[in-house]
């Protein structure tokens, strides 16, 4: 039956932003797959904890301990690492018995888990991903086609502007500053309705290039104008604009009373 | 100090693609919010609880409730509702005592949730989202700027050849079926390399025209080689080419001697 309502569209995955700042993330391993998960999870403010040998750590893996970025413990797995604080748990390592029963204790005490290469024994996967300062962008094709995927994740890296991450750090900070000095929240709908005209006016080159300097001279005019980049950086420039052409017609003016008053 | 490995970009999210297939999720409340959280998780292939009186529902909720796509409780929500196989909680109510009273029984439980409008009470957040078939694109500006990120995703959106998803859907059931005929775990790589010269050999809208005759035909050339989609669906072009080449040879010839004999 027909319906105004959007059908469902099933055989996807539900995407989520999880909440990983400061929260524990246990991963066991210490190989080339693990420093993938590891950077993805530090790229995430998680505080990480390595489970692994030394003699299984890759060099980058080894490095990061060293640069103190994760938290190492030199051993084998042990069921006391799935402490209560733990918020999630990765497995990279080339045993699938002991990846079956990391997966079992998580389970039990439900705790989120993914084991790399082992899809049913995850909770969650991982896609491929572009970021941009803190724009992320995460393409996933569900399994269908993984060249595809990369191709695709390609030609949308491609078409970001390089400067799209700096205008959102930017636009960020105005929207902060800005909520700083208006903070009435019967102001919220006419500080939302500023922010958009800026950014539907401004061009992200423009944007990024904000500084405490232009985005104080900028808040000076919320509410009743949104001036252009050009206005804010050359604040003279329609005024001097105006002085241009009441000089052109001062000057025009006297040279055609001088021709006027030749000719008699 | 620099290195040769990647340095950590902060302030991100950790993007996941969760496996809610068949899972339950809980919904409190029924009202516009409420909707799109269903309509999400429909699309991830949950099954849906929604937690709701009746009086509380909006149109699209109790259309979805009629069709049978969730399962309805006609009531506010009860401690019971979160039994163990819960996988996930997301509140859409304007009760804020009610949401935080929920999101706390859910971290005593465990339960992953998400209270809509309370940033502080969710265990990850929702982004926004572009679909087309198996392909999902989610796009996150960690919070930075919701008019950009609209920007942004509507940019990517227009970008994306509509032909995406069909060729994705396809491309998948040539694997799959080639996975089938030479299922050899030594041929993985051979399959590989060949899936990955037909995806680069062949256009989206060519690979969105597969159907199982034509697939049948394809993995006739499995691994020899890999025909070109013409080659596919007119397969006597090649030979057709030759046929007239080598006519043209034998007239021009024809032609060439009875000159040379009415010259002599």
């Amino acid at each position: 039956m027909a319906s105004k309502y959007q059908s469902v569209q099933p055989g996807g995955s539900l995407i989520i932003a999880w909440r990983a700042q400061g929260k524990k993330v246990l991963i066991v391993g210490g190989g080339v797959v693990a420093a993938g998960r590891i950077l993805h999870v530090l790229n995430a403010d998680a505080h990480v904890i390595v489970v692994s040998p030394k003699a299984g750590l890759c060099k980058e893996v080894a490095w990061r301990i060293q640069e103190k970025q994760v938290e190492w413990r030199d051993r084998g797995f042990l069921v006391e690492d799935l402490s209560d604080d733990v918020n999630m748990v990765l497995t990279a390592i080339d045993d699938p018995s002991l990846s079956s029963e990391i997966y079992k204790l998580c389970k039990s005490k439900k705790i989120p888990v993914n084991a790399a290469d082992i899809p049913p024994e995850c909770d969650f996967y991982f896609g491929s991903e572009i970021r941009n300062g803190p724009l992320q962008i995460m393409v996933s094709t569900n399994g269908k086609g993984p060249k595809l995927a990369s191709l695709i994740r390609k030609k949308i890296e491609s078409s970001i502007n390089p400067a799209t991450g700096m205008a959102l750090e930017k636009t960020g900070l105005l929207r902060q500053k800005l909520r700083d000095i208006v903070p009435e929240p019967e102001n919220s709908r006419k500080r939302m309705r500023w922010m958009i005209e800026i950014c539907e006016l401004w061009s992200l080159e423009e944007l990024a290039m904000l500084d405490e300097n232009l985005i104080n001279r900028l808040l000076g005019y919320f509410p009743k104008k949104t001036p252009s980049y050009r206005e804010i950086t050359t604040p003279a420039y329609s005024k001097i604009d105006n002085y241009i052409w009441f000089g052109a017609i001062i000057i025009s003016g006297a040279v055609l009373l001088k021709h006027v008053s030749k000719a008699r």
